[in-house]
């Protein structure tokens, strides 16, 4: 573990569809790989369904335990999405069509006169308190309310949200990492890192077994926010494959 | 919702290489799509550091809350690979070296005597009370305590591993899905959908928007243990492309 404490961070992934198995959740290691660069660790994830009182339990319990909270999935215009109504309820305030959300979803539309149907308009149903985020691709914002970011679902989405939101998230300094690739089989590796973890409790070592056409090696990596120490600890590790 | 109430499952992802964003996890998915196919609710999904206290925290908490819990990850021999002991722990039993998991991981060396050094001898620590999992691949076995399945994080591994579990499972009549693509924007599809959702509350509608070249639909989904139901709903979702 790194001296300088990082700020904590959770995920919720919100969706039928992700726990059904039809859909293939990619935002939790986009997310993931986004916090870790800017020293902020995410500390853990949870995967729900479309149900309002388990989103609303989850949020409640992990706004509570981390610096910052990520939601995905459940802010489109459909019945089945009900985030921003279950945020609003966990922080008790209310909801409602708010003119700037509804002003930037119209450019959305040709005709938004027409087109801004009812459903859509959900999509601007925004809690009271709450800061928009931008969705350049197609438009219904997300918004942050408290330590809470709720973004979309949509890949695409999702990846453009957390741009506009990192620039807002207090980091520390990032964990560096150092990755060896030795070719040998984790079994030998193991006695030879775990005294390593004992000498250096202050970085943290993983390691990563991999097959390639059936010669076993490992990728092993080492993480600490300080260089010189992953520097002292680079030719043991590199030792290693010998 | 289904009229047949299904068996519930939880799963935990364990790994510091899932939350730092360096490993993209897609045991997920394979354990919802082969639960769902026999009937059963993949209802929770905790991804988690390798830390003991969250983890036994972690497994306790879901054991007790659904039929079926299944971890991925942490069963190798390095000293990051604690899952095993996290979970003896959970469940208040002793863990040592089992002698049929220590003779089964003894024929994935050419010479047991030498190879099968105290570090890979871990993957042979079985907690007590539990029956082994197969691992064709590298012979490592998972294990069954109680209601919690053990499995490795290598996704080949998992994989076989879950093959060998499944026939143990008590399943349910498997959810039944119908998918009909829409060439509509999902915005234009909510309302009607929501009037299906009500009409028939047993059934649940999924909308799954895309985008293919600037051209927007929209993959309507209805879910039901019951064929004569989705039989019944399939033109009337049909006719929404109209």
């Amino acid at each position: 573990m790194p001296d300088t404490p990082r700020p904590t961070a959770a995920m919720i992934v919100i969706g039928d569809e992700i726990l059904s198995g039809r859909t293939q959740d990619i935002n939790v290691q986009v997310l993931a790989a986004a916090l870790t660069e800017r020293g902020i660790a995410l500390s853990e994830v949870r995967m729900i369904p479309d149900d309002a009182a388990v989103i609303v339990a989850t949020v409640n319990d992990l706004r509570a335990r981390y610096d910052t909270v990520f939601t995905s999935g459940g802010i489109g215009p459909t019945h089945d999405d009900i985030t921003a109504d279950c945020v609003a309820a966990a922080f008790g305030v209310g909801i409602d069509v708010r003119e700037d959300a509804r002003a930037i979803l119209a450019t959305n539309y040709a005709d938004p006169e027409r087109e801004l149907n009812a459903d859509r308009l959900r999509m601007a149903r925004i809690p009271d308190g709450a800061t928009l985020i931008a969705n350049p691709i197609s438009k219904a914002p997300g918004f942050t309310l408290g330590n809470v970011h709720v973004m979309a679902g949509v890949p695409k989405i999702f990846a453009v949200m957390l741009d506009g939101v990192l620039p807002t998230l207090t980091g520390a300094p990032p964990l560096l990492s150092l990755s060896v690739r030795i070719d040998r089989p984790e079994g030998e590796l193991a006695g030879p890192l775990r005294g390593l973890a004992e000498r250096y409790p202050d970085v943290s070592f993983g390691s990563y077994p991999y097959d390639r056409n059936g010669r076993l090696g490992c990728m092993i990596v080492a993480r600490s926010a300080d260089q010189a120490r992953l520097d002292e600890i680079a030719p043991q590790i590199t030792a290693l494959s010998a």
